[in-house]
């Protein structure tokens, strides 16, 4: 905020009130993406209001704009948005984030106070609503805004709940005596929250018709009015039917145009507000202003808003015709039923951790699981469970000191003893109907979803994964056994194409034994996706885990079995990989080897695969996922907010230890140095720590030769390229902690540009222009995902056909693939299969017959298919 | 035919006689599978016709039985079927089957003459009608027949050329100038012939709606009374609107009840057969008779003829409705129509071979091969021709002293050469389109059409098939490239499953170059399936021909260049497997085998495929099909025409040298004996020698080398087994001919029963039940096709589960799978991949990517998904 935008808004303010108009303030910025950025927000309003308030009180009074509610009102009014005063806001952290933000927003409502100020606090996205909602209540307490009446925030009348806010606020306000400030908004973010709810099965929390979201502003309306004057009521609308409604029901409540006021925004509807000014209303102009960066989301946003076909206000602008509007619960109905209908797959929801209950429930697991830490447990082979003398101790990266359990670990005989269960188990399983074995996977969803939070928890401590992911592992565990049922189904029986007086149709068959071995990184999605894969198809399955994480995959073999999956169907080892998983996967027992880790235990495993040893009757099939130096490009026009979000996410996610990570990102030239500057930033914004606490987005690295390993790749990067961000790891106690680590001006064929790290580092590499980019970006022995953060059709188009990857994702973060929505998988050496999740994956686990019939008898045929010639 | 029968015959048209009506006998017997069928089915003939004329001439006169055509009617009527006087009957061979039926036919009609009987020549499938049609007129001009009357035959109204060749007949008759008789059907194989005509895409021979049919009936019969006396006609129908239009139109030409003549079939209509005799009508009764095995075709066939819905007879009793019968050309002309608009994938056409037209060419694309035996072919790399130092002598197997051609022998500097081709082409070829890729091989699929006789031609002369295989071959490849085309358009871009604000694609992208090494057995289909497979997903390949058949390679790359192909899409080097196939198969630049031979080299190239070679950044994909062992299982209540023809077929078609050939014939203990004497007469009776004659069945097996190791592997069979079959080679000349062997009591662990031997080498085995059948034919280490012949639901549900093959197939025989209709392959050690003309066999040539793009910007998404929720 230079004193030149100071200037401009005096100006703009002035003439508003010329025409007897009040104003808003709101200071351009929202997503914060640092908490650089959140400094330089607060700083902005903590310049301004001293300054514009001094240029107001020279104003003369005009009794239509400076009187409301019976009192001189504040000349000047501010918006704010909350969100742009802690970059880490997150549900998931509501307490956090409430503390967070309320660190920086008492020092400017004191600045108000202090400046006979008015500040309205802008509603945000739903995710966030909670959060906002909860500041303001907490701040309405504060002794020392207590009396103070200059406080507002904005409800959304399209959110389904806003009646139950307002009931919360009215409570609050009747407790503290002084009134307060609601602005009655419909909303603004209505294709967004109604995307993002479809994108995660979650329910809307918005009305999904107009007429409902109408119906409720009106109702919510009527409440405000009611409750006066312990509210003060705006109602900022543009739609003549609503205003019309306002005056009428406020004369209903016996209101003057005093006691309430309208408002609307800066530069739209200039006739409708000239009549309301003539009609002596009390009108206040919303007036966002600002240059800089980040302030140019907020206007792309106002102008889509005004654009969308969807956009409630511009529906209520453009359809302006009589409506009759029903009470919102009765389309509701509707809208839920027709959601429960729907029986095509769909992902597992995630939790959306907004609400109180959801995440005491997270809390409540992690206690639990903890009190079970230091346990001792079997194997399971045939459905008996077998105690070795060797054991896997199985420690909390976040505190290594702390044992998260202790498993047997098999060797020779064991490998052999589980060898012939999967051998009996597979005379009897193969001929179980598809049906029924997709309905064990459907079962073992079940449970596993009865119990998903518990699941996550010892992720949470197993693996160090921070809430919101090991809620999307389990998530994902759930996805693949309710997708694999039904593509198990789908491909049952195949007619190929047919001809008169035959029968032809594809069928498909087990193989036999499968050998699991999945990794730590996601230590129940892989696996279970990878065995569940191997069994529905009627194989049996040997499953190694990693000895990482082999806690957790003996908690999910025994879910197994108390789901009734038959004895022998899966068999769990955990041992070491280079001895009883070697000795597996050279086994002429062994039929298919589904394999996800690294590239050098991957293509020995291919090797291994490849040999036909006496008396092998079979040609093993592999299906090994590895590894990834997977790139973003950021092109010059991107939107910066979102590319440096996105990068930041698929990079630092999990502290990188995903193989579909980013750990290059290629920058334009032109844009090189300010995304730098953000992207830095926002690394080192987010928070690390033992990921108990979700505050903590970046937990440890999983064990001790990683965190080693990790740091010496940091080290040996240096020589390389030079640091941009590298923060002490000291303060974090004896957990594998390495904060985010970024590597800038990083050269084609470097180290750090070519070797996978498998952790939080991210090497930065400048490109001249597009074509150069991509060249960079393909300039890599792996194939596993990549993205470009790009405005230009043309680039985006090029990207889709020269980018190698297996998932190319375009203006979204690289992470997170869906089952079924987004199949799985790389190539080059990130891979030798086909996608997980995706249609064809079983195909690998089966062999396929056609099977002709004739049916034709001497000369005629049962069928007529003839018929139709 | 005992003496038993002949009393039986005696006494039924005895009381024909009694009832006033005539009589024509036929001895059940048709699809002589074997010579041996065929002698006595002859006899049975010249047997019978003394024997039952002496019986009848004993008869006294009654005039409305004896007196026809103003002459005394020989009392003794036969009919016979000339396709069960020659075993080997071929419309390919037409001339050769004509002088083998008159063979066996000559002395029937010598007794007949001599015993004053009738002789009645049956119509029969449409595939034999020109055979059967030109025996009876080489007869009707033979010196010693020449007047004699008492001869006819047998045309079916429902053919659409059944008038053209009622015109050749009395153009004929015109000419000896004593008439003959021409019996008018419906037609008794509708439902057949227009199933087979829907399998092969050949157009109906007959009339597909019942109207037409009858309209050419009415037609037909008009056109015979006008030529009264030159014909002498039969109306064979149960119809009364055909009866009473037969009497009406015969009126019309002042023909007397004597003048012409009804018949119906024996056992049906009895009311109506006594109407027509009441009105004085000559009524003649076909009476089939007999007992012996083959004579159950017979009967099946007119059991289910009047039990099928199509039956034209059948129509004709039961809807018995007054209709308007239009020209039957006017409803051709729709059929027609539809046929051509269909664009979905149709399997090319084997040639028909009924026309003297269609054989003609044969002939002639024959000798013009010959004409160009012996010249020099180079090699083909990025559109240039190479000459080489060394070169392959490719001979033709069954007359080796001769010299096809001669093909330049690549070393490693040419197979160097080809890479460098083939990689400088990829780099423009994965960018041409997915359409113009696939209309390239359009074009390609579109030339071969043109010069599809002359490329069955070479592979006559260079892989020694017969004309039909040679030409099944050629179809293969027009059907690979035809179907690949339309699967890679298919598959150019897959949506997945889609979410409001993102959209997700599936696209699939070439791998780099391929090496396509096709085998010598189907010289031009695989190769071009493998190559077209390779090449349209955007790869291009290099191409090693198998060194038995390069001519036929060269002269296809020929054709594909004038196709317009870039230079560098398909590289041709001829050469050795163990030297330029296995360097280029470990070059780090080649991303793709596609392998079809032997499992020795198969297993060998799968290993070499595993390895990882410094500065590799790819894993290699390796599509290999191998060898079978393949099993038929004929149950005890199989159809025994059906099981034995379809074995023979199966066990020798191409002398056996085919991946899907039948090599093990499991038959159940109840029936073995009468299934092996049968399988041995029949097999006994293929005619081997060189296949440029199409009456030899049987050519040479392809090389000396395979010729030394088939008959050593018979000899090494002689110690474990008994020899059912083994006749001499030594009539044959210098050629690679072995005709069929066949050992019986082979055991389940024998070398015969184990060892794929690639010749015309069947053992057969015993099983006491078809739980021990099918175990038998499980007992493998191969799994590519297989067979069942078998008439019990249960015993084919069974087999569909339990019989592991990669092709199964049901009561018919187990080699000819179509593009398309069988998708084809096998697992076990068979192969590796997925089914050749089926539609996951392109994905093995390409990596996937699945694009995901965010289409929600700043909260807004420009595609309304949502509006549908």
């Amino acid at each position: 905020m230079g004193g030149n935008n100071i200037q401009r808004a005096c100006n703009t303010v002035d003439s508003l009130k010329r025409t007897g108009m009040s104003s808003s303030l709101d200071i351009l910025g929202e997503a914060s993406v640092s908490e650089h950025e959140a400094d330089e927000y607060q700083k902005a309003y903590l310049e301004m209001i001293p300054a514009m308030s001094a240029h107001m009180q020279a104003w003369t009074d005009v009794e239509i704009v400076d009187q409301l509610h019976g009192r001189a009102a504040p000349r000047l009014n501010v918006s704010l948005k909350l969100s742009s005063l802690y970059s880490q806001i997150d549900a998931s952290d509501t307490k956090g984030s409430v503390h967070a933000i309320k660190q920086r927003l008492i020092p400017i409502l004191e600045c108000a106070l202090e400046h006979h100020a008015f500040v309205m606090i802008d509603m945000e996205q739903y995710d966030y609503k909670n959060i906002i909602l909860t500041c303001f209540l907490e701040i309405l307490e504060e002794s020392r805004f207590r009396h103070w009446p200059d406080l507002g925030i904005a409800i959304q009348a399209y959110l389904r709940d806003a009646f139950d806010d307002l009931l919360r606020i009215v409570e609050a306000l009747k407790k503290r005596a002084t009134p307060a400030t609601v602005r009655l908004v419909r909303g603004a973010y209505w294709d967004y929250e109604t995307i993002v709810a479809d994108q995660n099965n979650w329910p809307s929390p918005v009305w999904l018709h107009k007429n409902d979201s109408d119906a409720n502003f009106e109702h919510c309306m009527g409440f405000l009015f009611s409750e006066h004057p312990v509210i003060e009521t705006v109602v900022a609308t543009h739609n003549t039917r609503s205003l019309a409604a306002a005056m009428a029901i406020a004369e209903s409540h016996k209101l003057s145009n005093q006691d309430y006021e309208f408002q609307m925004l800066y530069g739209m509807a200039d006739s409708l507000k000239n009549s309301l000014v003539q009609r002596q209303q009390h009108l206040r102009i919303y007036v966002p202003y600002g240059e800089t960066l980040p302030g140019m989301a907020y206007l792309v946003r106002r102008l889509l808003e005004n654009s969308s076909g969807q956009s409630v206000l511009d529906m209520g602008l453009t359809h302006e015709q009589p409506v009759d509007l029903d009470k919102p619960e009765f389309s509701l109905h509707e809208e839920d039923k027709k959601h429960s209908v729907d029986d095509h797959f769909q992902n597992q929801s995630l939790y959306r951790l907004t609400e109180t209950a959801e995440r005491a429930v997270f809390v409540q697991a992690l206690s639990q699981c903890r009190q079970q830490f230091g346990q001792v447990y079997p194997l399971t082979i045939d459905g008996k469970s077998y105690h070795t003398k060797q054991s896997i101790i199985s420690i909390t990266p976040a505190s290594p000191e702390e044992t998260v359990g202790v498993v047997a670990s098999a060797d020779q005989r064991q490998a052999d003893a589980a060898l012939a269960s999967a051998k009996k188990a597979h005379v009897y399983w193969r001929r179980v109907s598809v049906t029924e074995r997709a309905n064990h996977l459907r079962k073992i969803a079940s449970l596993l979803q009865d119990r998903r939070v518990e699941f996550a928890a010892w992720q949470i401590f197993e693996a160090g994964k921070n809430w919101r992911e090991a809620d999307a592992d389990v998530c994902e565990a759930i996805d693949f056994l309710n997708y694999y049922a039904d593509q198990a189904e789908r491909l049952e029986q195949v007619a190929v194409d047919q001809s008169s007086g035959e029968q032809n149709t594809l069928c498909y068959r087990s193989r036999g034994v499968g050998l699991v071995i999945p990794p730590w990184n996601f230590p129940l999605a892989i696996l279970t996706g990878m065995m569940a894969a191997t069994i529905v198809c009627g194989n049996t399955a040997i499953v190694k885990p990693s000895s990482q994480t082999p806690v957790i995959a003996v908690k999910f073999v025994e879910l197994i079995h108390q789901a009734g999956l038959p004895d022998g169907v899966v068999n769990l080892i955990a041992g070491s990989g280079a001895d009883i998983g070697e000795y597996l996967a050279n086994h002429v027992d062994v039929q298919v080897i589904a394999f996800t880790g690294s590239i050098a235990v991957g293509s020995r495993l291919i090797n291994i695969a490849a040999q036909l040893h006496p008396g092998q009757t079979h040609i093993k099939r592999i299906i090994a996922e590895m590894g990834g130096k997977n790139a973003i490009i950021v092109d010059s026009d991107a939107d910066m907010d979102e590319a440096v979000t996105g990068t930041v996410s698929s990079a630092f996610g999990f502290q990188g230890q995903k193989c579909s990570a980013a750990s290059r990102v290629i920058v334009l030239d032109h844009i090189y140095d300010s995304f730098l500057e953000r992207l830095v930033e926002t690394a080192r914004s987010l928070r690390t720590g033992p990921p108990e606490d979700p505050g903590n987005v970046m937990g440890p690295v999983i064990n001790t030769q990683a965190h080693t390993k990790i740091l010496s790749a940091v080290n040996d990067g240096k020589q390389q390229a030079q640091l941009a961000l590298y923060d002490s790891v000291g303060h974090f106690g004896k957990g594998y902690f390495i904060p985010p680590v970024i590597f800038k001006e990083v050269t084609a064929d470097s180290m750090l540009a070519q070797v996978e790290i498998f952790g939080p580092v991210l090497s930065v590499l400048r490109a001249r222009d597009f074509d150069q980019a991509l060249q960079l970006a393909n300039n890599s022995k792996y194939a596993l995902t990549g993205g470009v953060y790009s405005r230009d059709p043309d680039h985006l188009q090029r990207a889709k056909s020269e980018f190698n990857v297996g998932n190319l994702y375009l203006n979204r973060k690289i992470t997170g693939a869906l089952v079924s929505r987004q199949p799985f998988g790389g190539y080059k050496l990130s891979g030798t299969g086909y996608k997980a999740g995706g249609e064809n994956y079983l195909l690998q686990f089966m062999d396929s017959s056609t099977i002709t019939e004739n049916t034709m008898r001497r000369g005629f045929a049962p069928i007529e298919v003839h018929k139709d010639k």
